[in-house]
């Protein structure tokens, strides 16, 4: 097996993932690499020792140029690369990446994007979602997680998007609320999960339904085990809604790997969303570093 | 100053709170007490040595009958008192008064009540609330707290009512979400707190509107000391969109003390409730304790 040579390294890096690619001079990627230095396992090292540790074997290359995504583009990160404004294209991106102070490698980190919510001066930021969806195409988009992004992405411009607390509201909620208590020996319970999904959509008020976990758990309606499924159900849910409410029933594209993608599909499935593709995240990443790369002209 | 014979000892007794009451035979209160004896604090404390342990000096008088209300009456109470669901009237509460277990003292313990919402299924309980609303009269009330409540009361028939889990989600946002991270030195600023009211009144999505509060706190928008008072007003504006959208701009009151039921009063009013009046939470305890011990002919 041959490969083109060695043009580019790029990684997605965040809070705490950091994927790390090699690619060829025809785009291929060469090699991969996690590591455990997402921005909250840094410690004492800097971003660019911690760069440099992981650079070896094939990523032996100091040379090459680098391409980083990701909060490592933060204000707490290496270098700010500020936010900017949607409607965004490429070549917009590619006009805005950053140098990282560095003498040993030559580093670009890509922008992050902020947006508009339809209700006036909502504001929404990403960073490194939009290096995934320039990896995918035109579409609309959910990036499920900590905090969820639906974006639409038509002739290669990110329109806009969406954010939703919605990963973090159930983490704090199982962890910190009296919800969690009644938890026990969480399980998939398909049924459960609908029906949160169904009440989510047919209901308006977020604060009503959360506090409905503890009244089926209290009369017994939804054992311990299944209640977990249903408060998902409820938070993917009223995402789901929320989008529906704004743009209507449309193709969609998950992005991302695992049980919560899985969820997500479910759930849109349930809801009359007939067409939706599972995205792999990481292939989205790399695909949408290496455009940014040969737009920005790191890359012939 | 003379006092009608003691006739009645009574008490709201919740997780946190226990204030205890001392009745003249015409209803009049010849003493009030506070105790640090909510269920949290009971220690190896039982029910009844916590009791005995307050009931001194006016108090001192385990011949006269007892009426509790509120969570000493639910499954981790003295005596479970089994949910009365609604439409409740006075009566139907005072027929299903249970009897705690006790050798030295006449104990009777207030049903809590638990009521469907207006989306079917979607189930709501309180305890201690219910007695407050019999103090009240008729009206639609709103009781914030942990969970707030809000409940219309007709013909001294308590209709229905739901259930928001407002004060926990602010809790929990603030101290264990990422939300809390860019507050400081939290100030109530009246402008901040209008916005979030105005923001929860117009979107649709509330996962969307509380990760406001980070790009709010970002982009410098809102400062550090005001990120409190923007989620407050998004919470709080939730709970008043979902009963206006249900059931209009109406007469209320608000039932409780101090600076929450201020700010409820001051989003009411900027929503366009402009017939909102402040209750005591312990007088109507206490008018709701008296009605339902006279109901029940714990008194003549």
């Amino acid at each position: 097996m041959t490969y083109a040579a060695p043009a580019l390294i790029a990684a997605d890096w965040g809070t705490t993932n950091f994927r790390l690619f090699l690619f060829g001079t025809d785009g291929e990627i060469i090699a991969k690499h996690t590591a455990n230095i997402g921005l909250k396992n840094l410690g004492v090292l800097t971003f660019e020792q911690a760069l440099l540790s992981v650079m070896k074997g094939d990523f032996d290359r100091p040379d090459l140029p680098i391409l980083l995504s990701g909060m490592v583009g933060s204000r707490t990160g290496w270098v700010e690369a500020p936010y900017q404004s949607c409607p965004s294209s490429l070549a917009d991106i590619a006009a805005h990446l950053v140098t990282a102070p560095s003498d040993r490698l030559k580093v670009r980190i890509v922008p992050g994007l902020c947006a508009s919510a339809d209700h006036e001066g909502l504001l929404n930021v990403m960073r490194g979602e939009e290096t995934q969806l320039f990896g995918l195409g035109d579409g609309v988009f959910v990036l499920p997680g900590t905090h969820s992004k639906w974006a639409k992405v038509e002739g290669s411009v990110i329109e806009g998007f969406s954010s939703y607390m919605t990963g973090e509201m159930f983490q704090v909620l199982k962890r910190n609320s009296i919800l969690g208590d009644l938890m026990d020996n969480d399980k998939d319970d398909e049924e459960a999960f609908k029906l949160g999904v169904d009440r989510a959509m047919a209901d308006k008020s977020f604060l009503s339904l959360v506090f409905s976990v503890r009244t089926e758990g209290l009369f017994g309606h939804i054992a311990p085990e299944s209640l977990s499924s249903y408060l998902s159900g409820l938070l993917i849910g009223s995402e789901i809604r929320a989008e529906s409410i704004r743009h209507g029933i449309r193709p969609v594209g998950i992005v991302g790997d695992g049980s919560l993608s899985k969820l997500y599909k479910r759930a849109l499935n349930h809801t009359g969303f007939t067409d939706v593709t599972i995205h792999d995240g990481d292939t989205a990443a790399a695909g949408g570093l290496w455009a940014i790369a040969q737009q920005g002209k790191l890359v012939l």
